[in-house]
């Protein structure tokens, strides 16, 4: 991710204040829960060690501390919510990587393969636990949390149930199936991550725009993350290359470029209907699909769902420039 | 379970209110989502065809509506604490299943087995989104239901890692230590549901009395369970004879047999040291944990932590007839 300096440092700042929170949140868990934990959370290597080189940047539970500092609740009344929705986006990612088999994360082992399948689904269980348990005694954000987990849940079953589904024909992803799905995988937590960092910070006011607000920034993300799945570099994202489309993902790149009307689309729809039998397929349908306009129909989409996440974002909390900043920065790549 | 006339009269009772409110609740899920959850929760087959032969009784969602009913509140005033605990308990199954590898579940296929790993995670995931849902607008519950969750997850978390400890010497599974493992993994849930149905009556200022008791009676509920486990008829437990034993879990009998001052004792650590190879050596070490006194002493704890629970519910609810029935139905297997 390319980060602006402004949201560089707005993160970094948010970082050093929510670090130690999480830290003493993850610190109640039984130890070997608590080692797993640190694995996901990128702490330490699979044998406890102390390696903070691969944790993630903390996007959300900066955009959640900015979000309560915006409303003048200052950045430390956001701090729960921010713990709460890192919580749950770790959660997400050791259970994710369990469903999909994902062997690598962050360029290293996948939760599960360091430690196997039930150890890392119930440290995932045990990261969501204590996520609750953050908010509990708050409804005014637990709301939010809670209807997040509802849509990541929705939205992962939704995606996995595309996979099963034809490319072609009555029985086809649609594009309005795939926003719903990516509103409610990606977007429900970063929703949450801004509705709760409001409704802390004092303004629950503006909690349901600021859900609205992240819900489109995550179609956006996941918009993005879709082409990058297509053409990102394997170096960068960490991903082998074209690994979605070996998969049958129904990203939004090739369900954009399968809706076009176009001879190319239709050699497209065959080449996948026989199920890209060799790595020649698999780059020929890379490059249909950006012929046929598949990437420029994704970058259009995310960037109408940007400029909607901004509207709202300019509307309610016009002063906010860091988390603007920041909810820029997680879509710039394609910008 | 045997039940008495007035336990089962009143969860019947109880789960003509419940169960609408439940298939409500899960009919809020992705159609896939719902069709799993339908099974696990005994209401469909595999294909989704209604048989609702093999669902659990409803233990604690009757206990969070009497609980409710106890202190004036109506039975109706415990129904989203009793979805929420039955939907966190239904979790829970789904998640230790695949982490026990555990095939069957209540006389037929477990999920993971019918519907494979990564969906029934994903399944087991959003049974626990709803039930968060359900609570999260009521902090005076959820603030139980959470503590239930960290509870349940650092309980099945020590439960799998004693399964590493060795059953001699000092760095062996003491009682205590056996004790917090089974109030978290199985005490956790009960206590929720008796607080959450208190504090939903009209009654907050009982609840932490309720989470204690409902974490005793966990205990007695948890040794009664390990003793099935050892001596149950796998027609009735649904599972192969001396499962535990031969997977080397830390069960009470076992743990106490190991503790007596005895010279068969010696025997049994020697035999459990050696890994039971054999048929004959599990079924030796069964012998040989009842000779050594580990029967009588798992009933005599159990029957220590049934009074200590009813003591406190006789002290904090003395007129409330059927929740005391409905709590000892859950233990009277060994009485």
């Amino acid at each position: 991710m390319n980060h602006s300096p402004s949201s560089d440092g707005a993160i970094t700042r948010c970082r050093s204040l929510f670090e130690p929170a999480l830290r003493e949140a993850v610190s109640a868990l039984h130890p070997w829960g608590a080692q797993m934990a640190a694995f996901a959370l990128g702490w330490s290597d699979a044998d406890g060690r102390p390696d903070d080189r691969d944790g993630g940047k903390g996007v959300r539970p900066a955009v959640a501390m900015l979000a309560a500092e915006a409303v003048g609740g200052g950045a430390e009344s956001g701090l729960p919510a921010a713990v709460a929705v890192e919580l749950v986006h770790a959660f997400s990612l050791a259970h994710d990587d369990i469903i999909d088999h994902d062997e690598r994360r962050r360029h290293r082992a996948a939760l599960w393969k360091a430690y196997g399948v039930g150890p890392a689904l119930l440290a995932g269980d045990a990261l969501l636990a204590l996520a609750v348990h953050e908010l509990a005694g708050r409804p005014e954000a637990m709301r939010y949390l809670s209807a997040a987990l509802v849509e990541l849940v929705q939205g992962q079953t939704a995606d996995m149930a595309f996979e099963n589904r034809p490319w072609h024909g009555p029985r086809a992803v649609t594009i309005s199936e795939y926003v719903e799905m990516a509103a409610g995988k990606t977007g429900g937590l970063l929703g949450a991550a801004a509705a709760t960092g409001v409704a802390l910070g004092g303004a629950p006011a503006l909690a349901d725009r600021m859900w609205e607000m992240g819900r489109d920034l995550g179609v956006a993300f996941q918009i993005v993350d879709d082409m990058l799945g297509i053409w990102g570099e394997p170096d960068v994202t960490g991903k082998p290359v074209h690994n979605d489309l070996r998969r049958d993902k129904k990203t939004f790149p090739v369900l954009a470029a399968l809706a076009a009307d176009h001879p190319e689309a239709r050699e497209l729809a065959a080449l996948l209907a026989a199920g890209l039998p060799d790595d020649d397929a698999v780059h020929q349908a890379a490059r249909l699909v950006t012929e046929v306009g598949g990437r420029a129909s994704a970058e259009a989409m995310a960037e109408r769902y940007i400029s909607s996440a901004l509207r709202i974002m300019d509307e309610c909390l016009p002063e906010a420039v860091e988390l603007r900043a920041v909810c820029e920065s997680l879509v710039h790549r394609v910008r």
